[in-house]
């Protein structure tokens, strides 16, 4: 079984009607609905609880975290943020969708700005499949088209992934890599692109399929954790007389 | 100064009026005098040519190979293919260029089967920069527009790239890793996709310098050549007695 | 259900005492046994038998093949090779063990001539986890000690590795990258050094672990087959006719 | 002309006599002198120095900064921290030695503990260059002996390298990737292991080639500096409207 813990910061769905006809109950619920039948054990958490709904007995209980956020980043506080992080560094999935980019924690945890193009105009987006025998892309076809979605450009500032998954067309021109893999101590990290708030994204099967696929990806692997620090040897040392 | 061979199959230049039209001298002879101002000491070599131009002398005293091909892949020796294959691992860098991706040397520099999606209706093609900080990207913008191409699309069948310099976006929907870098024994390649033989590509400044580019980032590093087979130790060995 | 092949060559147990003594069935029979609880369904194939054992049913019924051979490379013929590597293009996944380095079927792969050093005295590896979230370091220690081995040494002339697990400490001084992936078409490759032929290493439960975690990983992913060739535009061409 | 400024805390030679009688003027100075012949414009900054030596305008006119610290990490202030980790993303080459494993700017960039085992028993060190054809190799020997050297072995919590390009064996037993580059934003950095404050490693003359090479390395490629934000289409939308 694999704990997943889904966080929105839940603050479009509340403001904007827009976004509130697409997911009246927040783009958590949508996703937890979505992902009902994977078998997956799912908690959600928002910005307004306290601790973010991440609190320590959360986080310690989760196996991966799925984030969303785009307008209140700031309000995320740097101590959840560094909880985070850490978490993933000790295992902890996490799974970092479209507007998350720019979130704390996955700053953080990639070391550079994040940054890239945008543009809102709701045209086509086209997400082909650059890594076919990837578990990731373990059921999906070579391409998912989206009729309408936010555009997001390159250079995106992250490191080189160590996996790349997807890359997006734009009808604008653009391309984006959009599914991006990384490793940070004992924790695997995904990052998925699509997902603008104003969109039924997050109803799509195909993208349902990659996210699922990515939770199960991200699952920790249950390795002995690392030993760090003053170590014996395990050979005799002679302090460098050569043969 | 680095020595550039740059090798063409130069056959439909003879037989085809359109691409005569294009590069009536061969699209060895354009590149060559495209290059003309980086400082290279080029020579040209075309699969006609005895050894199609690649004797042992010749490929001997080639720091950088540059190669075209398409139509004519099957009429590549396999003794010549191999000897380039050899000279890479050995040290000699290659830069290949569109429809020399099926071409003999490369696939068995790849060990895959090479193969894309493609289509020739002369559609817009938009090359984004992905790895700013690349010496393959040294000077060249954000993106690059060539306003008619033959499009290849994903899935390419290559392995992972070392790095990833160039994706392209193309007007019917499709994108592709358009500049990539491979390690090969001691050896450099760039595949490089623009350049389809009705389009003049090749006079293109920014397409150039991207080609002068990867010449500059594949000429050999001169290390000392790595040594293999049967070695003493450098430390004595206790066959295993633990401290 | 995972249907793996084992392949040996089966040469050495049978003219030479000193590896017989160790596995008098074969290493494929060692092999075989010591993977019998992972619940696989397992065969076995040999150098003797018609088309090495590696019949187009055979392998189109294999979903990972495992390899060790070490003397009599140039006996596999150059028919099965292509076949071999063909069919992990397609998927098969692939386990090549020490001195497969140097196979056939490993070398058409990797593109390079995967040479490196060696000395047989018998010295101590110690092999480290650099990779502790990988599925294939799953239950493995931080580092497995082998009291006995061949030494293999860098520069191993291979591609970069898409992925390293494990690296090597040898008593005489040397290093050597030592668990290693690779993606080539749609298969996965798992390169793991351990396991000359006069050493009871494949009775070592951790270094079993290993080849069980690589089985497992090399497995393939059910994805749509990519589709090559001329294609249709998903989305109306201008022929570059700007905004 | 490459603009390098050293930067060292300076405080182990200061206050311990064994370190003092290796490096009497600090470790800046004897790596400014060893690398006086490389044709750089070398300048040093130390920890006492007002904002450590690395005020903006020093910042703003270096190209690469090469970072030794070891006892003091705690005392470089957030604010510089900061200032140097945004200077690498936007193109200053980071060359970070030994100890500077777990410098702040050094954390910032990677988003990893940056942990590892250590043992200062003074055993011999041996690097293998595992990637001959990488400009930092350029000249340097399949390996490098130090003869005496405090030992730092896997595993070490850093992002997988984008390129490796040595690995050490310890005598007690250890491997450690002790030569690792990456890339932030337009930025590279280059992670060399060796240089303990009580050993003379910074006088070898190997070592100093290697980090003469690095500097080389992480010298910034002048692209043209990445666009973000609200970006126009290149190409008209339909919004969707397929063929």
């Amino acid at each position: 079984m694999i704990y997943v813990t889904i966080w929105n910061e839940f603050v479009h769905e509340k403001i904007h009607d827009e976004v509130k006809a697409v997911y009246p109950e927040g783009i958590h619920t949508a996703l937890a609905e979505g992902l009902s039948g994977e078998g997956f054990a799912i908690r959600t958490a928002t910005l307004d609880e306290p601790e973010h709904g991440l609190t320590e007995e959360v986080l310690n209980s989760t196996d991966v975290l799925i984030w969303w956020g785009h307008m209140a980043h700031d309000r995320v506080s740097d101590e959840i943020t560094q909880k985070v992080a850490q978490r993933v560094q000790q295992g902890m999935g996490l799974v970092v969708l479209h507007s998350g980019h720019f979130s704390k924690p996955f700053k953080a945890l990639m070391g550079t700005s994040c940054d890239l193009k945008w543009r809102e105009v709701g045209e086509q987006e086209i997400l082909w499949n650059v890594n076919p025998s990837h578990p990731i892309a373990h059921g999906v076809n070579a391409s998912i088209i989206l009729a309408h979605e936010e555009m997001y450009g390159e250079f995106f500032d992250i490191p080189e992934p160590d996996e790349l998954v997807f890359i997006s067309n734009f009808e604008g021109g653009e391309v984006f890599r959009s599914g991006c893999t990384f490793r940070r101590g004992e924790g695997k990290i995904f990052y998925f692109r699509p997902g603008h708030e104003t969109y039924p994204t997050y109803y799509n099967k195909e993208i349902l399929r990659v996210i699922a696929n990515g939770v199960n990806w991200a699952n920790p692997v249950h390795t002995l954790k690392p030993v760090f620090g003053n170590s014996e040897p395990i050979r005799a040392i002679n302090k460098g007389i050569l043969v």
